[in-house]
């Protein structure tokens, strides 16, 4: 097996690995999803009014869900430029995992306090964990710019400014959404849901012309 | 590596991702049971009482365990045919993916409320992902036949037929399981119960037969 | 891709996602070691002592975490010799998944209930759970006997005889534990732990041996 | 395909499926990070109060996550030299798998009791988990070192007194780690983050200038 094989070997290894922990991740938000424990009597209508009572729960998990679908395609979409991995690009890469395991916990408190005075705390660590996520795929994308050894090809102009702009982007939007959590909520919150959406359907696209 | 290959490469992925998303929905499901918290002395008769009293909840795993099972076949028989993705590919997967991961939280709900009064908002709502499911699915293969480039091979009419016959087979008949919720419980979630023997059985023969 | 490739392809996924069936059972049985909740101002000792008195738990842990891993290892061996797959292999190899998920439930309720007079029921479904997985272990073997065309290439005579000694032994062995769990718990329990250790290290050995 | 080939093939099968249990005990680290349950009126202030006092599980959380990173790591690095696997390295793979599985317990059993009189006990068994997992680490290491068939090829002199280093160096400090935890928690716990620093930024290093 030549070297080149071996080292294409090796962060296909990565990326297996990053992919489980995404999915994971992914599938662990439902368990915060909690059945509402009503009396044995409890009528339907009851039960509806007990569940839609908690649609924070359901808009939180919602908008997690998406994010991680959209960091595992941008990951992915990195990890297509890398061609060899070193010491620091297995810890960098293991700071955003940890990031990303990490979401379940900021969702499950915002679901817990969206609707209650709180909320902006919640609010707040949840748009943080955004903006950690930003900033760790943003340290991760400037080390392998700065080490052409590991890619596959150097980049194209092109290339490095659609990165650029893309990591620039969601550091600031991410940034609105946690510096607006301590002036209102909603906006932080509204905010995070139209980034989700946007990446989602507009950012792909984008992307998707500047691959073509 | 030539571009196919890549193109490739890139559906692998997505099935992989996808299938580590059915593997982990699938088996949080068993979260769901719950021990029965008894007293210190209690008797084995006892035991087998409070187990045998949640027999909703066995039952709810059971069917949505086979219902994840069969949409792994679906989802795999639907990506074999498929050589190349593009970003609405991902995100219309993505949609799939999010049902399917949902599935522990309407499955908790119906094992919880089977057999009480508000029973019809569980069973509507058990019903009504797996509608979402199947309209998911017919949202992707529709734009995959419309989108023959991203085909390995454009589909014979017999494919197309069998998709087609299928997804609204599919469509109609949890459509039909939905409603029933809110007539009679026993006849909807039965009705959910048939058809996951009717897919394990039955469904999957004909498939073989017209893959032959 | 020949079609001998695309069949091969085909197995290597089911068993992949088997693969992530079992390592997520395995991994999900730690979520039953619970922490002891003492008050605050609780000492070490008094720590120790209720993590001691927890020893059921661990136990049930260890046998069952070891019990997934012989399976995972059976499966294995049983798929190395699978070239097609079909859709009631398919079905069949759920039914094992099926039974592999649900080894929680029953861990959980003999790590709870051990100790206690209810403990005959929790180690009979325990024990049970164990002879449902032979059982589908010996029809998924029996199928594939029956199906030469399934298999890469016709089992020896010497293979044949081992596959059906394997599934008559485990078999019989689970089922006396199934039956000892109405007698004397601690003895069908102490039957469990003795084949775990025994599939690990003597049996392993043998079909090392027997594969050489 | 040759018998290198199906030996390869073998070994790789043993690495995803570790590499999916890896990524599981990651993950399910985050399930261990309680959201304070406040009452309807709670202040944000409250919340961030309640937040900062439990820093024990954040702390434990990710030296945990950091811990399994590295032995993700260190767990490649070994089997890249291995290309056959017989039934005592699955086994003694098994074991290691079984030490990372456990994890999430020890971490939580520490996130709770670490600022309390019982925290000693906590510490103690949190670090005989690491201890614990050096030593399943040293015995698959002998067991290579000692049966050259399963290598790819024999180990340089270097490459062994590479394994051999760390090995010790893990087991040594990590016993430190244990013995400290009679004597002083902070001062025990207060080396396992320097260890996991040191792993993830030093080790490493070292290692890969030891491959270059």
């Amino acid at each position: 097996m030549s070297e080149e094989t071996t080292d294409k070997k090796e962060t296909a290894r990565i990326e297996a690995f990053s992919d489980g922990v995404f999915a994971i991740a992914m599938t662990l938000l439902v368990l915060e999803l909690k059945v509402p424990q009503l009396d044995e009597v409890a009528s339907g209508t009851e039960l509806w009014i007990a569940l839609l009572s908690r649609w924070p729960s359901y808009l939180a998990y919602l908008v997690s869900f998406l994010f991680i679908l959209i960091v595992w395609v941008n990951h992915h979409r990195l990890f297509v430029l890398i061609g060899r991995s070193d010491s620091r690009l297995l810890f960098l890469n293991g700071l955003i995992l940890l990031v990303v395991t990490t979401i379940p916990f900021p969702t499950a408190l915002l679901a817990e306090y969206l609707d209650r005075p709180a909320a902006w705390v919640a609010c707040a660590l949840y748009t943080a964990t955004f903006v950690l996520l930003a900033l760790s795929f943003s340290v991760l994308s400037s080390y392998i710019s700065q080490n052409n050894h590991l890619l596959i090809r150097n980049l194209s102009p092109a290339q490095q400014a659609g990165i650029t702009h893309n990591q620039r982007f969601s550091l600031i939007s991410y940034s609105i959404a946690f510096a607006l959590s301590f002036v209102n909520v909603y906006a932080s919150f509204g905010l995070c849901i139209l980034l989700a959406i946007y990446w989602a359907v507009i950012g792909y696209e984008q992307v998707s012309k500047a691959d073509a």
